[in-house]
């Protein structure tokens, strides 16, 4: 990626031993920073949007382990100011062009008692603010752990929050919607949750992505960019004085980081407006990742993609296993020996029939899970060596479903579910990836169910941040795309490996399976989880009563039109078509939107957003005078105003308008769907009603075609 | 290797619900161990010995976690009895023949109240009792954690024991001479010897291999055979009812072991005799571990070897790392650019040096330490990626050393210090290996320098048991010997894979540059530590007042003698000529038995011994008319009586005597040594002085030569 440096412009001044307020503005003068230290030596710093306060004064620092305050007694030292401007251009993305304009201020903190040094940058953008850490090389510092960052967030009141409970394991919980002093007497009941691992944070605490909405109508979002070699952050709640503190994922002996000086920690990010769609427009994050690491990204690409996955969930039977024994030994068991169970659906022949379907009509790939060796016996945490990497079960024929994809012009995805067991996976991890390509497939999907193996470790920490980029390097390596799943929440490291095309990192649509999505959840998602990057949701799931499949009683919680906004709300450049491909046979109109839809941008326009209630985008497909729209609302009907004023002038285009019918309800008529066509402009505002748990899908392309 | 298979008869009988004991006898009838349920259906085991109790009745069984006993509520269900005689022939070792004659009871438990089920196989040998555990495969037990093995051995009284507190990191103490009652009151300070890495049982224990001697003169010798995915046990000591129980190695999160059923345990040890000679020459560990796994073997060899080694403990300066810059980091700093500290000793130069002494004196090897790039930053523990086992230093030229080396008929010994960031080596192993097959490397010291990452485990725990086999494993799929250093302690694993020359393992030479080795030290590790397997003490110090190159004022704790002794009396097939090779220089005549001394034998014969005291072993070289004797004592000057018996009659021999000088004396006058040489005859009896903590060694050669 090229990189175009607009404007460059550094300020320096020495300051020493003063305790005045530095201040720092955003590029369009909303934002404004201030920073000090506190008469004992503490850094704090402070952040005012449009003149009103969003972080009142709020510390900085670390404590180091064996208890040495590095957040106090320092005295200021050095300031530098700058100021930058370039555009850049992400491999694959919402926006073709990504302007990083931000000023930026340089403090370098010494702290005399100690001699040690401490450097905190922070950048201003007109959306928001981001700092961070820096650890110079220095003489009397070298290698510490940390015992906590003690970066606070100190609010002005009791916002309403859309969180998820402090946990080192998991972000599958679903989002609960409370003000701040509302947390401690709803999280108990949100940890009942039944997940496949799950650790608390020990007192009182949220995760990041956090958005929050003032009374006074600020949308405040908390999150942090490029988590490299460092935990993941949560957030302390004292609901008292409604402050927020840095809570790093420990390992399991309590040590919550281990530094060398001559690095930097993640980006602190709090994201601003009192807009809710310039939330959702925030490049931020992006921003403050650093640019792409790989020298050739031409072997990166969108992928669409259907797969065996949600016949598993269903009810109907399939199974990721060959056998029934139990008591297989990876290694040691000769699967051919032994008795198939005829319901394994990673077998030759059903493969070959997703990769007709995906063929057919113009998916890039087919995902397998339950191909490989060890399924019969994964049990989490209490077994480490669980799976094969390169053994394929019997009945599943790698070198002819590669040549038999490769003749459709269809890639299969590969799939390592780990069940957390990494160091094992670490163990085969070279092999897997050489047998990868060796057999044709560019994309892998991974997995970490369960709690982890190194068992000192969470899924959240230090170790693991470590090894889920550790894999995508890997994979870079081998010229493969990642697809993460139950890894730690995306910071943007997207921008600098953009081979690590997608990840799941939330409540996905799996949950649908089990206990359910609330009707809300992906008026959420995108002011969350998805502030980090992009989440491969696996939409589309057109039969949403499971009860046809068995005894599975689940039900979708949105409508069949909602599915397919989520395409266009819901950003990935990974995009599944989740159900059984025998259900889009049955719906080939509807399915028609998902066929088309594109899954990398030109641009994108947040056109409504309120989190929790609303969503409606519209995007510009990649290279094509192509638009799509999606629009989504909770539990509640709305209408929604799509204004096309993003098109261009004085052209006409065709329009085709997938909404819910007139008595399409999430609950009781998901399927009432309706397909309309009509020319549209940039004039047009469309008017649109969506039912509860409903949506609005439009494709636009122009006349001629 | 070959079996043959001499007598194998199989009886059986089953058994139900029936308390009585059962019996069984060694082939020699000498010892006689008994077997039954209580009635509480808790099995328990007794062991006597020419009719003198050695192990009172003792409990059997495990707690499983959370908290199911699976030591009581079994009824018998089955007994069944065998016999087999052997003979096998080991790679490298001790004897080329070896005699497995034993006795074996197979009892098959089931406890009624959960339907699991327990089988133990007992063995007995002349010269010992062998015992395990085995979990068969069962439907309702499949996968579980232990919370504790209940394996108790009750002693009938206040025994001598040579032991190490328990530690689930190092069995680098000094090793305690006391009563079992003794124990407590001393442990308190043998633990606060400086070490690497400690983690101290929280209760009173020791480890094992642990030597006994009963009031009665029953020498009583605790250990275990075939350590395989299950961590070792060390024991708990009931100093008031002289009862050892079984205490295996945690993980940090206090779990003992995770099992799938399907497996075994280990076999716990008990060798027994009224003749300490008998401890020594028992090779009933070696006979409970499984035959070679390896299909070719030709390619394993004895080694002797020197090495720039020494040289970093003298004091003299020379130094590891390459710079003095401690903020490299591994895969970034570019050492080529950094400042070279002028003390790197593994130096082309220098290491060539190293080869030519090799080289003119017959040594098959030169171990070279401080090769690779990483050890001017290699903190332990709170750093993960420390070194790189592919990049050399920039002045440690691969290619021409290999070429040099080949040239001279020398191989250069691999060294890979994992300073125990166990996980970051496993990522980089089978790299290593393959660098090492690509650059002509057959061996390779390991090492495992203080505490481990993943940061959940200890050295000694079942998942770095794991990692050593994986090791040895990887090491031979690239035909590669290992030698490793702070590892678990062995257990007899190198007949099953004879690659895995040697360890270390227990307090060697090196100690003896920081706070010292006893007199005794020696006298007593072939009856502990050499119990599991040869060790790499790494012997042959001749210069021993390091104030001589130095401000280190450590003394040896030999006579120069002793050392030479060392040779034969410290059993392994890899064993090095640790001195500088100038002091070799100053004693071109000792050095001689250096020299000659074989590291391979046909035949052992222990002629005198009394852990902790005294030891005279000689041994026939392999393949050849030729023997080699050491005999050492402690701090007592004593009159060894070698007798020659073992020779073959009628011939006459040439023996060169190496022994202490009249005036020699470990404290003040190490070096005092006399060479003479005499015929010998099968006849001979020869008696030796030795000074205090000297030693005498003897090379036997026709005198035809």
């Amino acid at each position: 990626m090229k990189q175009l440096i607009l404007t460059c412009v550094i300020f320096c001044c020495g300051i020493f031993g003063v305790l005045k307020a530095e201040n720092l503005t955003s590029p369009d003068g909303n934002l404004s920073l201030d920073f000090r230290l506190l008469e004992d030596g503490t850094p704090v710093y402070s952040l005012q949007y449009k003149g009103r306060s969003v972080i009142k004064y709020s510390e900085m620092g670390f404590l180091i382990r064996p208890d040495y305050a590095f957040d106090k007694g320092f005295r200021k030292m050095f300031v530098r100011y700058a100021e930058t401007d370039t555009v850049w251009h992400p491999v694959l993305g919402q926006y073709r062009d990504i302007r990083d304009h931000h000023k930026e201020m340089f403090v370098m903190l010494e702290q005399p008692s100690t001699g040690w040094k401490l450097n905190i940058r922070f950048r201003l953008f007109n959306d928001g603010l981001g700092f961070r850490y820096e650890f110079p090389v220095q003489e009397s510092l070298r290698n510490f752990s940390l015992k906590e960052e003690m970066t606070e967030f100190r609010l002005t009141g009791d916002h309403k929050a859309f969180w998820l409970p402090g946990d080192y394991d998991t972000q599958e919980y679903p989002t609960t919607t409370s003000r701040l002093s509302e947390v401690v007497s709803l999280v108990d009941s949100v940890r009942l949750e039944p997940l496949a691992a799950k650790s608390f944070t020990p007192n009182l605490a949220v995760q990041t992505p956090l958005m929050m909405k003032s009374d006074d109508g600020l949308y405040i979002n908390i999150h942090e960019a490029a988590l490299v070699d460092y935990p993941a952050m949560q957030l302390n709640l004292d609901d008292k004085n409604f402050c927020l503190s840095s809570h790093l994922v420990p390992d399991k002996n309590g040590i919550k980081g281990f530094i060398q000086t001559g690095s930097v920690t993640p980006w602190r990010t709090v994201i601003v407006s009192d807009d809710a769609r310039d939330i959702l427009a925030s490049n931020l994050i992006l921003n403050l990742n650093e640019p792409c690491k790989l020298e050739d990204t031409s072997w990166i690409h969108p992928v669409k993609y259907v797969g065996v996955w949600w016949e598993y969930f269903t009810g109907q039977g399939s199974t990721w296993a060959y056998t029934k024994n139990q008591d297989i030994v990876i290694g040691k068991t000769d699967y051919t020996k032994e008795i198939p169970n005829g319901t394994h659906a990673a077998n030759t022949a059903h493969v070959k029939e997703y990769i007709d379907f995906a063929a057919k009509h113009g998916f890039d790939a087919v995902l397998v899970e339950g191909w490989n060796e060890g399924w019969e016996a994964n049990f989490a945490y209490v077994k480490e060596h669980i799976y094969s990497f390169t053994k394929p079960y019997p009945d599943f024929d790698v070198e002819e479903l590669h040549r038999y994809a490769a003749e459709k012009g269809v890639k299969i995805i590969m799939h390592h579910e780990t069940t957390s067991s990494v160091a094992d996976y670490e163990r085969q991890m070279e092999d897997a990836f050489r047998f990868m390509a060796d057999n044709g497939y560019d994309a892998v999907k991974t997995g970490y169910v369960g709690p982890i193996i190194p068992r000192s470790e969470y899924h959240d920490g230090q170790w693991m941040v470590n090894h889920y980029l550790r894999v995508a390097k890997m994979a870079a390596k081998y010229k493969a795309m990642v697809n993460s799943h139950e890894a730690v929440r995306p910071t943007g490291l997207c921008r600098t490996y953009p081979n690590w095309i997608a990840q799941e990192s939330a409540r996905g649509t799996e949950f649908e399976s089990f206990e359910g999505n609330r009707p809300d959840h992906t008026t959420i998602l995108p002011f969350t989880r998805l502030m980090g990057g992009p989440m491969d949701y696996t939409p589309g799931i057109f039969e949403g009563d499971l009860s046809v499949y068995g005894p599975n009683k689940a039900q979708l919680s949105t409508t069949l039109v909602k599915q397919l906004a989520l395409y266009v709300t819901m950003y990935s450049p990974l995009q599944m078509a989740a159900d059984l491909y025998t259900n889009y046979e049955k719906y080939p109109d509807a399915f028609r939107f998902i066929k088309d839809v594109a899954v990398d941008w030109d641009n994108t326009y947040i056109l409504e957003a309120e989190p929790g209630d609303y969503i409606t985008i519209a995007r510009k497909t990649k290279g094509k005078d192509e638009w799509f729209v999606g629009g989504i609302t909770d539990e509640n009907s709305r209408e929604a105003e799509i204004d096309l004023s993003f098109l261009p002038e004085g052209k006409s285009y065709e329009a085709v308008i997938y909404a819910d019918g007139k008595k399409a309800d999430w609950r009781t008529n998901p399927k009432d769907y309706v397909i309309s066509t009509r020319k549209v402009t940039s004039k047009t505002v469309l008017k649109q009603r969506l039912a509860p748990s409903g949506g609005v899908a439009v494709s636009i392309r122009p006349l001629s075609r």
